[in-house]
This record gives structure tokens, sequence and C-alpha cells, in this order.
């Protein structure tokens, strides 16, 4: 397959990408670690713009894309917050985002309102590349939380994926799931009750004859996951705060847990954590949330490139 | 005439440039299109650092700047809200600027007060770029509407230009409507009742034995205009809610009153649009406005490499 | 001595330097002057990344740091204020710095807790450089300020400087007196009665065998001192405002005063300034602390080249 294939395309959904797209682009991310790790020096964005529209704060996945096209000789422009700019003025997104096409080679937002940057790409001329859009999606999560298991575990097909949290209202999970399933992944979801995922998302999943099982608790996957994916569980999801607190002690993971685990198990945070992971489990083999917070730069690296053809 | 005209010169008023300065920064910024399109890459400003002052939000112009430094191979600081800095500890506008002179090549300043780019410049060993002072000036964006005239109608001498809207607070029209006197243009004042260009202004105009007219409805131009310049009429200039909303409504442009008009028609805003146009205007060719925005980076491109003499 | 002494090397408190390292450090910021005014082109630091963690406003501490880098052809990246990160979700100084390491080659962090940035240097395996933590250090600022005083009186040991203001709170004064009496310069202290320089600061000075006398008011030292460094005095450390206003006055730096001043005696300031020196003064011979602000450019130029190992 060609490296022309994401040229001038959209990134909105981990769903607009086949399998061997997926494949291509973990393939190229590879191939940009050493420069991601400052090893190498590759100016290929050299006189590039890449705009970045955050309606909403962010730290890692601004600074990992504004990372990746720097490191890469290009540079970026943008708002990480409304207040600065004309928004404030009562203007449209349709025309923020006219406007700062012009500026620039490709954008990339995230806004709180589910379909913002569906709606964006509609109004751009330049790629337009989701960095989350509320509870909808959030594709470059996606790949690179694909790409660590890929690295860290040697592939995708076949590992089991425990997926633990909120799972009803967590953003990026719902993408995950189904972008794991595709890939031949089997996924373990671990939820509270209430907070189980969504029947749509398992349905989609099952249609694309997935492997899913639910579970309540950490203990029944413990011994079979090669992967706990770890997310927040937010304090206001419980109407009942005594009820809060009995589910967030029973979803943390410490070395306690950990050890009684299959070999090899490793931890994944989106980030940032609050305290689902205890600090004691940082310095071990077992923790990889700060690597996959670094696989976010060759990730988004090979993505850009792909999308604005420059490789 | 030689390019170093403007070399370590500051950018406070458009009446600072003769017609011939103003003539020769339209023809540079022809230059640069292809690089502000990105098409063509320039390294000219490698190593030049260029301080962005914004005591104000902005959207488009703070952007274009950025834009149009980065795009060439330079680098952009400072600040878009005064939070941030040590304004907010009491440090007078001087020592700010002559703080910030010592990190950069240039300074481009945006202030709410009247009179204080020009105070800036007073400050600063470094070429001042005024980037709108309230109810100043603001005389890269009165160039980039000059610009995009040139370009989209081929000359600026001769053109009918109306100019709609609040015409007595609006920052830019009255530069502009002088600047275009200059440049030969005919202009065409068309605001509500009370909102009328103020006096003095009409006088500057005629003194330079500009062609000019006014009207108080969009009926009395539509017809004869080659250009509608539509600006924001702000509700807070109304004593009285109702009067706002009638006249609002009789100065949305929109298609019905576009096909009336002379043929080659175009509709240019600086934006922020709110509902001054009609968003089935925006996919026809009569719109410029998005055009406008994109022509202030060649334009800016042009008068930064003028001015720090870099061409 | 090598250029490589600080290579990887964490710079949290002046006192981490050895006299020698100070000495190379000044040396090779000379070095640096020319490409720090723009005359000289450098492109060691092309696709390295300095992340800027400013857990509080600053104006030139941050915009030196960042101006340093961009002419040497490198790029930050950062924040400015915890509202747009991830800091604001309850987020640990612990997680951010191994995020933001992730995406750098080295971190430039102000914190308004002291012990801050030696703790960010035990969680980043990147090389940590304090621009202030609170009460504590801030060594960039003693260096430039030890750089300024050796370009414009020749050299450092031996001259005689009055440090000026508020000594008990003020931040950075404590680690400047102890670095001008290691570097052999004599230190005569002004401040009010009850803002005397704290007692172990003076114990540990006095263990160094530097020169340092006391006095309250500016009369005293005026004929004798080679620099006076003035810092602000803040009115909330005074719990009658008569007296801040008494005090206020009589630590005023103006013509009168300088007029019988030592024969070459310069005037410096960490700036921001609210009104401790006259502006009458900032014309003439005396005023150094705009030159002091640039000097921070080389300095920091010298610092992150030598950390980064790129010379």
């Amino acid at each position: 397959m060609g490296l022309m294939i994401l040229k001038g395309k959209d990134i909105i959904s981990i769903k607009d990408f086949s399998v061997d797209e997926i494949n291509e682009i973990l393939k190229v991310s590879e191939d940009f670690e050493s420069v991601a790790r400052g090893e190498k020096k590759l100016d290929i964005m050299n006189g590039k713009v890449l705009a970045l529209l955050f309606f909403e704060p962010s730290t890692r996945t601004r600074f990992s894309f504004e990372c990746a096209m720097k490191r890469l000789g290009g540079e970026t422009i943008g708002f990480e917050s409304v207040e600065s700019v004309s928004v404030s003025k009562g203007e449209t997104l349709a025309d923020t985002v006219r406007v700062m096409e012009k500026y620039s080679d490709a954008l990339v937002i995230r806004h709180p309102k589910e379909g913002s940057a569906r709606l964006a790409a509609m109004f751009s001329d330049k790629p337009v590349i989701n960095a989350g859009d509320g509870a909808g999606h959030h594709p470059t999560q996606t790949l690179l939380d694909l790409y660590t298991i890929k690295r860290e575990k040697g592939r995708i097909r076949g590992i089991k994926v425990a997926i633990v949290g909120d799972l009803k209202y967590g953003r990026t999970v719902h993408s995950l799931a189904y972008a794991l399933a595709e890939m031949g992944a089997e996924i373990l979801l671990v939820s509270p009750v209430g907070l189980e995922m969504p029947l749509e998302i398992k349905k989609d999943i099952e249609e694309i004859n997935g492997k899913i099982s639910e579970f309540h608790s950490l203990e029944d996957v413990i011994g079979e996951a090669d992967v706990l994916y770890v997310t927040r569980i937010q304090r206001e999801r419980f109407p009942d705060p005594e009820e809060y607190l009995k589910v967030k002690g029973s979803y943390r993971v410490d070395l306690k847990l950990l050890e009684r685990g299959k070999k090899g198990i490793i931890v994944m945070h989106p980030l940032p954590r609050v305290d689902e992971i205890s600090p004691e489990v940082d310095s071990t083999e077992y923790a990889v949330y700060f690597k996959q917070t670094f696989y976010g730069v060759p990730v988004r690296m090979a993505l850009l490139s792909m999308v604005l053809g420059v490789m």
C-alpha cells in the first residue's frame, strides 16, 4: 500500500480507517520513533503550519501534536481556550474554521460538542483531524493506544485487553473497544454497575465478530488479561457519594493486584489519572502509561506526514 | 523604488505611507502569495523573532502575523491577554515594550487605547507595527483590504466601494475610507442615522479630493457599487433595542439583494461577522470575505520583510 | 574546562555551581551575544524542543527562554497558566512532569511552591531548569545578574553591590547575595527595618568569607556602591499603610541621588518595577536594567546549549 493513502483526508473517527490503513499507520509510526526521541533529525514539515483549535483544555493531545510538528521542522498556530479568540464575539464554528484554514495546511480540533469535527471538516478545504469532540471520537488517541499494545506486546491480534472504568460516559473507550475488536484483540469490559458500555457499542462490535465479555470486578479478569487499560471514574457520575467511594476503592490498580496477574501484564491509562493507579506501580515494568504518552508523538508524526503527503 | 524604503520603520497609521509606498507594498504582496499558500518555500526570516503584544483578543490579525512569520522560517513570541504577563503586576506599557524589544526584531501591538502604538514606538528601538489601537488605526487591515480590491477587481482607481455599517465607531473604516480615496476609489458611505462617518474624517477625505457620498440604505447603492464592504453594527450603540433590530435587518446582505447588484459585485467583511451577511452568500462568487482573510498573510509577509529588510 | 560539564544536568539552585562553572557559563554567554542580538545566525537547536511549565505568570523569564531557544533554531511548547492544562483535572506535578518530558529535550519550570523544581527533577529523565520556585531559587536570574555586572563593570571581584529593597521576602536576592559573595563582590544590604535579610542567609555568606554589611538608608551607601541593585517593596508586607508610604518614598532611586553617587555607578533591577526608580533615570548612563533584561538571552542560550550538549 502506498504512503499517499491518507493525503488530504480528514481524520474524524477511527471507523474511517480500514484495518490495512491502521496497520500502515502503525508501521509508519515505528519509523518516526527515533525522530520523536530527538535522536534523528527530519525537516519534512519545513514551511508547514498546523492550526490547533482547542475549544477545551488539553495537555497531552495538544502538546504531542505540537511536539510532532515541531520536531519535524514545522510550526503550529492556534488557541487553547475560547477567551482569547473571536469566538467570544459570537463567531460560528464554521467561520472560525474557514478563517483558520487560510493560515494553515491542516487543522486539529478539540471541541466539547459531539459532531463538531465532522462539521469543521465540511467547512475546510484543508484536512481536519479530530482531537476529541465531546462524547464523540478521538481517533488519534485510539491509534496511539493500538500502537502501544503492538509495541509492548508485539502484536494486537489475540491480546486480551481489559478496559476498566466508566465505560458508559468515557470518551475514548467506545472507539478503542471497536478498533481493538477490528484488529483482532479480545475485549474484557470491567465497569461498576450502571456504568457499563452502552448496548449499541457492544452490538457494533458483535457485528464485526469481535470477542467481548463483561465483568464488574478487577478480580474477575486479573488472571486473564494481557493489558489493563484503566480509565478515570468521575465522581459526578454517582448520585450517592458513598457509592462513589466504594467503587473508586475497588477499581484501584496496585502492586498487590498486579502480582497476581498474568506474566507480562501491562497497565495503560490515557491520563490524566487521579488515583486509579497506585504510585508504587509507576517504577515497575507493569507501568506503560508514560511510555504510552510518548508513543503519541511518533503516531501523530506518522498521521500528519501521511495526511499532508510529505513523506 | 527600492525595497528598502520601509526598513526599520514603524507602521502606525496608513497615513504614514505615500501612494507610491502603498503600491509598492501591494506589488510585493503579490510575490508572496505562493508562499502564503504553502506552494513555495522561503526561509528569509530564519533566526528572526517577532514579538506579538496583544492586550486585546484577536483571531485573524494575530494568527495571520504568526502564519506570515512562520511560513517564512521565522518565529514569534508574545501574549494574547494581560493576565499571563507582568502587566498585571502594574508594569507600564513603556516598560513592557522596552523589555519585549530586547527579545525580538520587531513588535506587533494591539491595545484598547488609542495612541498606544505610537507611544510604544517611542520606547522601542525595533520597528513597531500597529495591529489596532482602540478607536485609532489598524494599518495592516487597511492594506489587506486594498490588496483584496486590487486582486479581485484588477485595480483600485475608479472602483466604487460602498462601506456599510456603523461608520461612526467602527475601528477600521475611517482609515480605510481615507486610503481608498487616496488610491482613487470612489466611496459610498452607507450607515444608519446617527452612525454616520464623523465630519472630520469626511473633511480629511475631501481635502485630498476624494470622491465621497452618503446614503442610509443598501437599496440606494446596490445598483452602483462594485464592492460592498460590510461591517458589524453593535447592539450597544443603540439606546433603544427596537431601533437596533430594525436597523440590523435592513443592513443584512443576502442573495436577493446581491442579484440586483452591478455585474461582478463582491462582498467584503473584516470579520468576525455576526449576521450582517446571510450564510447563503458564502458559497457564491459574491463572497470574497474568506479570501480577504487569506490575503492578510501575503500582505503581512510583504510588510514584515520590508520592515525587517530581509528581502 | 570542557563545555560538556553541564550536559544533562538539572539547574535548580545557583549553589549547584562551582565558581569555575559560573565563570565558564559567563564566558560562553559572551560568545552568544551576537546571536542574541540577531546579528549572527546559529542553528544548533534545530529539531530540539524546550518545554516551558509556567505554573505562575512571567514575562521576562518565559520570553527570554523562548527567544534564546528560537533564535538558535529550536522550538518551545508549554503553558503559562494552569487553567489550560490537565493540572486543573487534579493531575500531580510529578505526572505533569513525566508527561511533558516525553515531548521535549529539557524542561523549564516556574512554580509558586518552594522545592517544586527539585521535585520535578526527580521525576524527569530530561534536564530540569528552575525558573523560580516561590520563596526558593531562581538560578538563571542570578546568572544574568552576575553577567550584567561583569559586562558593565568589567569584573565581579571587588565590586561593591548594594542590594536594595525587601531583603526578607524578595525571591531572588538571597541567592544573588550568596553568589555575589562567592564571586568576590562586596555586599551592602539596604532594607527597611523589619525587612532585613534573614539571619541564616547572612550566616551562609559569612561561612564562605563573604564581605557583607547592613544599612537602612540609600544615603548610607550612595557614596560607596558601584552597583545599586534595586528590588520591589510590596505594600502587602506592611501592616500599616502609612509605614509603607514612608518607606516607599525613601527607597526611590532618582537622578538627585545618583548624581551624588560614585563615578560609574549603575542601577540594576530584575523588573517589573513599579516606582522604585524614577523614569528620569531611564535614558541616562546609570540605567542598566533594560540591558540586564537583554543579557538574559545570551545567558540562557549558554545554559541551554551547555545543558543540552549541543555546542
